[in-house]
C-alpha cells in the first residue's frame, strides 16, 4: 500500500478523533469512529480492534464510547461541538512515545516505522501542529522548507474544504540552535533564522486554512540571570512579534495570534510566566489588540495558580483565545500533559469559556499524552474519550449551575452595595477621598456580611 | 518618668538602629548605638546591656559590632548610608510578640506593658509605619484619627528637622472590617472607609516628611473565584489609586507611591501577585507613571521567583523603588520574614540596586522579624547588625565584581552579536520577516557558542 | 441562666452535630439538630434560626440538609455512621476566630463572651479536644489542673453514658515555655512540665472514656539545624512516649495511642513529617506495636503527597488509625484546614478506609473550619453537613466501585504474572539471583503490558 | 589510532578529572590534568586546549585552576582528598548530550561518534558507572553480558592496580522493559531480569574492585495508586534487595550497598522518598544493617527538605554512606542536577561529613551535569572545578568553625540542662510521668532561654 493511501486513512480517522473542529464533513458522524471517511479500503489498517465510538450515555460501561459528549446536542444553546473544537496534538497523540528524561520510547504505534524520513511523515498528520513535527527538519532552511512543502501540499489536499487545522505553530525549541531562544537569543543568526522559520509556518498554517497561529516560547526565558540581558532580550521579542504582526497582515492571514504561558520547564523563567505576565508584555509593547492567550491548564498549576485563575485573568483582560486542555498532578513540579479527567476542575474551565461566550476562533487542544506505561492503541482512544466526556461533562454542569441560578445570585447579592448612586460614582471615577471620607463618617462602621464560601462550595458541588 | 520623655528616648534609640535612613542628626555617630541622642537621661533604660555598635571589620568576634557596614565609607561613588537609607520596621522590630497560628507571644519587650492603650503607644515610636501600629484604633474613624493625630503630633515633635520616614501606609487588614479587602471589598461602606483611611494616613506621612508611601494589598485578592467578581473588583482597585493620586496632589506630597506585590497569604490569591503582574495591572489602568513598586524578598520567592528576578523585572521596566530586605526559608510555603544573611542572595539584590544607580527616594526597610524563639532584647541588635552587614557584604562584593570586569564582559561578548548592522535593524524595528528569511539563507546554519553559565557562577562565587 | 444549664443545652447539640460518634443517645435522631436533647428549655438559645438537619436525598437544594448523608443506612455491610464516627473539633467549630497571622477575629459566636474565664469554659464542652481549649490554663501547672478537673467534671457528668471523646489531646505549642518543644525542647523543665501536663490529660481522657489519645508534635522539630542537636532531641522524644505508654498501662487506659504527621509549620521540620518518616521513627524506638497513625489529608499535601498516599502509607503498615478529614489548597504553601469537598479525594480517602475494614475505634474528626470571611451561624452547619455528605457520597461511590468490580478486576489482573510458581518462591524468599537469572534467560525479553491508568481513571471517575 | 589506545587516554585523563578516588595513582599529580598518565601517546588528542590544572590559591583569576582545592592539603586531619574521594559521573560527564525534554542533543564531545556500538563504548570509561552506560544493551541478556564483559575486561586492564570505582550500578530505567519498575515491576518477568542484570553488575563491580554498589530505583514507585497494590511492591522489593545481600556474601563482595532515595521523577511517587522514608524501609524489612544511604543534595530539596537535613537524618540513623554533590534550583521542581556553587550550603554539606567522621569507602560523586547551554569543552572542566572548589571551600570553612568553636558551644549550653540527673534519668529510659510531674510542681514555670539563631547565623556566616 503505497504512503499517499495510508495517509488519506490516517487523516480521515484521525479528524474524527478530533471531531468537532472546524467543521466535520457531513458524512461522518460526530463521533470518534475509527472506520469513517469516504473510503472503506484503510479497514484494519491501524486500528482493527477499535470500533466506532458512539455516544452511549452516562450510564454506559463500554470504555470505547462517549457517556458525556454528544457532539450534536445543544447545550446552552449551542451545539457541543461548536463549544469545543477539540482537536488533537499531532505531537503528543500521534508522533509521542513514550520517552521522558529517564526513559527511552515505549509506545510501538502502528503507523510509526522508527524513521523521521519523509515517507514517514507523509504517514502521520495531524492536527494542531509544529512544523517540525509534520515534517522532517532539513541540513538547510531551503531544504526543511521544502519538506514542509511537500507534505503540506498532501495535506491540504487530504483535508478537503471542510477541515482545517486549528491552529499552526513553528518549532523554535528543539533544535540545538535554539537552545538560548529564539526570538531572544543572545545570536542575531538564531533570531533571523527563527524569523524566516515562524513566516513560513505562518504561510502554511494560512494555505491549509488555520484559524490561529500560536506562539509558545519554550526556550524564550533564561537559565540564569547572570549571564543574560533581560531587558534587551525581551525588547528583542517584542520587535519579533511586531514582524510577525506586520507579516500576517502582509499576507492576509486573518487567523487568531496566540501566546502560550508557561512559567518555566524546560527555561529556569519563561518571558511568557502567566497571564498576566503575558499581557504585562503585550501591554509595554503595544501590542495587546494584536494578540490572544492560549491557556494550558498544567502550565496555569505550574506557575502557582488555579486554571480557572488563568482562564479569569485572560477573560476579563479579553485576551482569551485558546484552551490546552489537559492537568498536571498537584504533588508534581513539572509539566506532565495528562488528560483531564477532574470533573470539578474541568466544570470550572467550562464556566470561564460560557462566560467567555465560548472561544471561537480558538477551540481546546488536547495538548495531554497518554502515560508512557499505557502501551496499547486502545488506550489513545480511551484518553481522548475521557477528556472530551471530562469537558462535556464539565459543560452539562455549568448548564445546571446557570439554570439553578443561586450561585449567581450569591455573587450578585455580594456586590449589590455598589449598585447604588455611590457606587456609579466610584465606577465613573468621580469619588473622591474627601467625599468617601464625608460618606464614611455618615455611615458610621460599615456592616460587613458573611462571604457563604462554604455555601457557594456546597452549590458548586450539587451540579457535579 | 513620663511617657514623652520615654518616648522621646526610644526614638533616639530607634532612629539608630536605622542609620541611614534621611540623614541621621549630626550628633549621633552613624553606628548602632543605644546609647546615642541628645539627651542622657534615657541611659540603662530600655537597652542597659548592649553597648554602643561600632564598624570593626570583618576580623571581629563580636557580634554587637558590624563587621562590613561602615556608614560614611565610600563605596562605588556613594557613602553606604546612601545606598541603603536602612530603615526598621516598626511592627516587627518594635511590636513584633512571637506570636504564630500555632503559638502564643513570646516576647516580653522592656518597652511594653502588654497593653495597647495610647499611652502605650507614645513609648513606641519608628519608622516605616502603618497607622495602625503607632496609635490605637477608635470605636468610630473620629476617634481614630484623634488618636493618630495624638501620637503624630508627638513624633513631629521628636524626630526634629532631620529625621523622618521612609515610608508610611495605612493597615488595611487586621481588622474585621476589612476581611473581604479594602479597595476589592464586596462593601461600597469600607471602601469609603479605607478611602478615608488612606487620605488620613497620606496626611500623617506628609506632615511627618514622609518620603515615600506605600501599598500592600494584604485583603486585596480572593479566597475562592467562586464568589468573586474579579473583573470588578479590579476595576475598584483602579478607582481607589486613582483617587490616591488625586488626593497626593491635591495635598502637595511629593513622595513616591510605592506597591507592594504579593502572591498571596493571607489570601489564596493576591492582585498584586508578583512584579510583573502589578506592571500589568499599572499599565492597564494607565497608572504606570505614577507608581513604583516595593519588592519584598520573601515575597519573591514565595511568587516562584528568586527576589533577584523580581528586582530585575522592576528595574528594566522602570518600577523599582524600595526594597523589603528580608528572606524566606526555600523549604517553606508562607512568609517567614527572616533577616537576610545569605550572602550570595545579598550580593544579587545589591546588583540590582547599583544597576538602578540606588532606589532613592527608596530605601531599604527590614520587613523582617526575630524568630520567635530569639526572645532577648541583643537577639534584636544582632539580627538588624546581622542584616545590614549582610547587605553591606553584598554591596561589597558588587564593587568586586565591577571592579573585576569578567562578568560584565562576559555578557556583552555574548551579545556582541547585535551590536550590528542587523541588530540595529531589529532594535529599530525595521528589520521585516523577508529581509530576515533572505539573512537566514544567506548565512546558513548559525553557530551558537557555549552559554558559559559555569564561568560566570565561578566569577559570581570568587566575589563572595 | 446559669453556667451548668447553657452547657448542658450546648453540650447537646454539638454531640449531635458530631452524630455518629460514639452511639448517639437514642433520644436523639441521627441528624444534626439543633433543638435535639433530653430537655427543651435551650430552645432558641444559639441556633434559633438553624433547623433540623434531615437527611432529604440528592436532590434536594436546601442547604441544611443532608443530601448523601444518611446515618442508618448500610453501606457495604455497615452503617454510615458507623463507618464514619464524625468527631467535632472543639478548637476549630467551638473556639475558631478567623484570627490569622494578619488578622484579627471576626466571629461573634452566640457561646463566646469574649474572655477565657473558667465560668465560659464551662459553656464550650465538645469533642476532640486540647486539655487547654475546654479549660483555662493556670498560673501553676496546680491550677491549671483545677480548672481542668472543674470542667471536665461537668462534661463527664453532662455526656451522661453514651456519648465520649473521641479523643483527648494536651495542647503542648500555644504556651511561649513550648517554644523550643515540649518533649524534645532543649530544656529538661519544658519536658518535665510537658510530662505532667500529657499525664493529666491522659487522665482526663480516660476519665470521660476517650477512645483515643492523639500526640500532634506542632513544635517537636526545628527552626534551624544550626542551633539543634537533633539525635538527642529525637531520643528524648521517644523516651518521652515511651513513658507515656508506661504510664497509660498503669492507669487502664485501653485506648489507641495516635501520632499525627505535619511536615512543618510553626517549624521549619516537624519530628513527624509524615506517615513514613512517623514509621521509621516508632520502628528505630521499638515502638511499633504501641502507636498508630492519624492522617490528616492537609498535612498530607502539605508534605508532598496526597492524602491517599499518606493513607495507604498508614495501611500497609498497619498504622491506620483516625482520620483528620479536612483538605488544602493545592496552590497553598500552610495549613489551609479547609472542609473536604472535592469528591475524588472524598472518595479516595474512604477506598482507603474500606480496605482497612473501618477504623474504629479511630473516627473522622472535622480539623476544619471555616474561612475567616464566613461569620455567619448558618455558615457554621453548611460546612459541617457539606464536609459530611462529601465523605458520604465518597463512601457511596466507593460501594459502586466495589460493586462495579472492574477496578479491583484491572488491578488483579495486572500482577497476575506474580500468582505463580516463581511468584510464590519470591514471596516465600525463596528466589535468588542465580535462580532468577536461569528463568531471565529462559524466558527472554519479557512482555510488558499497558499499565491502563487511562482506563483506571476512566472506571473511577465513572462512579463519581 | 585504535580503539583500545584511546580508551586508554581517556581512562587516565577521566581518573584524573576523578582524583581522589581510591587512589591516585603516584605517577599521576593530584590535579586536573588532561595531560596525566603513564604513557605520553594521547597528548592533544581530546583536550589539547585543557592546559594541567593545578592549585593556584584563592587570588587566582585563572578559571582552569583550583583556588580552594589542593588535594594533599591535611584539613582537621586528613588530606583533602581523603575526606571527599571525589568521582565523576560517568553517564553525565562523558556520556551527557544536553538534551531535555523539549530539546536534541547540544554536545559534541571529541570522544563521541554519535553511535552506540561497542567500539564507542570502548572510547569511553570513568567512573561511577551504570552497566548500560559503559557497554551497549543487547537484544538479549547473553547479549548484553557478554558486551559488558569485554569492555569490563579492558576497563579492568586499564586501571592498573591503584584505580577502582567508587560505585557500580545497574540501569534499571530506560530499557521499556521497566516501565513499570524493576524488582517492582507488576511483570514477575521484570523481576527475574533486573535480578539478573543486578546479579551481573554486582559481579563487574566486584571485579574491578569497586567500594560500593547503589541501587537508585527511578522507576519502583508508582505513576497512580490507582492500578498499583503498594504494599505487594514493597513486598517484592525488599525480596529483591534480601536476594542482593545474600549474592553479594555469596561471591565475597565486601562493598558498601547503598540506597539513594528520591522523591518523584521520573515516577509520580519513588518509594525511596527520602532518608527517612529508606530507614522505616530498611527497618520494616530488617536491612537495616545491610545498607547505607546515599544522600544526593538535588533529590533532597525535591523532597522538601535542606540537603543538610538529609545529610543528618542519614547520619543520625547510622545510615550515611556517600554523597551525590550536586545541587538543584530553590524555583525549580524538576531534577537540575546542577553543580554545587553556594558556598553556605557546601559548607553545611561538610559540617555533616566531618560530623560523621568522612563518609569512606563512600564518597562524593558528581552526579551533576553542565547545562545544557554549556558546549565548550572548556565548561566540563571548569564546572568540575568549581564544584570540587566549593565543597573544598566547604571544608575550610568548617575547619575554621570548630576551630571558632562559638557554635558548637552555643549548642552544647543550649542542652546543658539535660547534663543534669535528671537528664540522665530521661536518657536512660527511668523517668516516669509521676516523678516528672512531681519534679514540674517542683520546678515551677520552667525558664526557657532565647534560641539564638540569629547569632547562631551570624556566627556560621562569619566563616564563609
Amino acid at each position: 500500500m503505497e504512503a499517499g493511501k495510508i495517509s488519506l486513512l490516517l487523516l480521515l480517522c484521525v479528524h474524527v478523533l478530533s471531531i468537532g473542529v472546524f467543521g466535520v464533513p457531513e458524512t461522518c458522524p460526530a463521533d470518534i469512529d475509527s472506520k469513517c471517511g469516504d473510503k472503506d479500503d484503510w479497514e484494519g489498517e491501524f486500528f482493527p480492534d477499535i470500533p466506532k465510538i458512539k455516544y452511549e450515555g452516562p450510564s454506559s460501561k463500554n470504555p470505547l464510547s462517549f457517556k458525556w459528549y454528544n457532539a450534536e446536542e445543544v447545550i446552552l444553546g449551542k451545539k457541543m461541538k461548536d463549544w469545543f473544537r477539540f482537536s488533537v496534538a499531532f505531537w503528543h497523540t500521534f508522533r509521542g512515545t513514550g520517552g521522558d528524561p529517564f526513559g527511552a520510547p515505549t509506545k510501538m504505534w502502528p503507523w510509526e516505522d522508527g524513521t523521521n524520513s519523509l515517507a514517514m511523515a507523509k504517514r502521520r498528520n495531524w492536527w494542531c501542529f509544529h512544523d517540525r513535527d509534520i515534517a522532517p527538519d532539513g541540513k538547510t532552511l531551503e531544504e526543511a522548507n521544502a519538506n514542509l512543502d511537500e507534505v503540506v501540499a498532501l495535506a491540504k489536499e487530504l483535508q478537503g474544504t471542510k477541515i482545517h487545522p486549528l491552529w499552526g505553530t513553528a518549532q523554535l525549541f528543539l533544535h540545538p540552535r535554539y537552545m538560548h531562544g529564539a526570538a531572544t537569543s543572545s545570536e542575531v543568526g538564531v533570531y533571523a533564522y527563527a524569523a524566516a522559520q515562524v513566516k513560513k509556518a505562518m504561510e502554511v498554517t494560512h494555505y491549509l486554512g488555520g484559524e490561529n497561529y500560536v506562539f509558545w516560547g519554550g526556550r524564550e526565558g533564561y537559565q540564569t540571570l547572570l549571564n543574560t540581558d533581560m531587558g534587551r532580550e525581551l525588547d528583542h521579542l517584542a520587535r519579533f512579534l511586531e514582524a510577525a504582526v506586520a507579516y500576517k497582515k502582509k499576507i492576509g492571514f486573518n487567523g487568531t495570534l496566540l501566546i502560550e504561558p508557561k512559567p518555566q520547564e524546560p527555561t529556569k523563567h519563561q518571558y511568557d510566566w502567566d497571564a498576566a505576565t503575558t499581557a504585562s508584555f503585550l501591554r509595554k509593547y503595544g501590542l495587546v489588540g494584536e494578540f490572544k492567550i492560549n491557556i494550558e491548564c498544567n502550565h496555569a498549576t505550574l506557575s502557582g495558580h488555579s486554571c480557572h485563575h488563568e482562564l479569569e485573568t485572560a477573560r476579563i483582560n479579553g485576551l482569551l483565545g485558546n484552551v490546552d486542555a489537559n492537568t498536571g498532578d498537584p504533588q508534581i513540579g513539572w509539566d506532565t500533559d495528562q488528560f483531564l479527567t477532574d470533573i470539578g476542575e474541568a466544570t470550572l474551565v467550562m464556566l470561564s469559556v460560557v462566560r467567555n461566550g465560548g472561544i471561537a476562533p480558538g477551540g481546546f487542544n488536547f495538548d495531554a499524552k497518554l502515560r508512557r506505561e499505557s502501551t496499547d492503541v486502545e488506550d489513545l482512544f480511551i484518553a481522548h474519550i475521557s477528556g472530551m466526556d471530562t469537558l462535556a461533562r464539565g459543560l452539562r454542569n455549568v448548564a445546571k449551575l446557570i439554570e439553578d441560578g443561586s450561585l449567581d445570585e450569591l455573587v450578585r447579592k455580594r456586590y449589590s452595595s455598589f449598585d447604588s448612586e455611590i457606587g456609579a460614582q466610584i465606577k465613573a471615577g468621580k469619588a473622591d477621598f474627601e467625599m468617601l471620607e464625608k460618606k464614611a463618617k455618615e455611615w458610621g462602621e460599615p456592616k460587613v456580611p458573611s462571604a457563604k464560601q462554604e455555601l457557594a462550595e456546597m452549590i458548586f458541588q450539587s451540579v457535579l
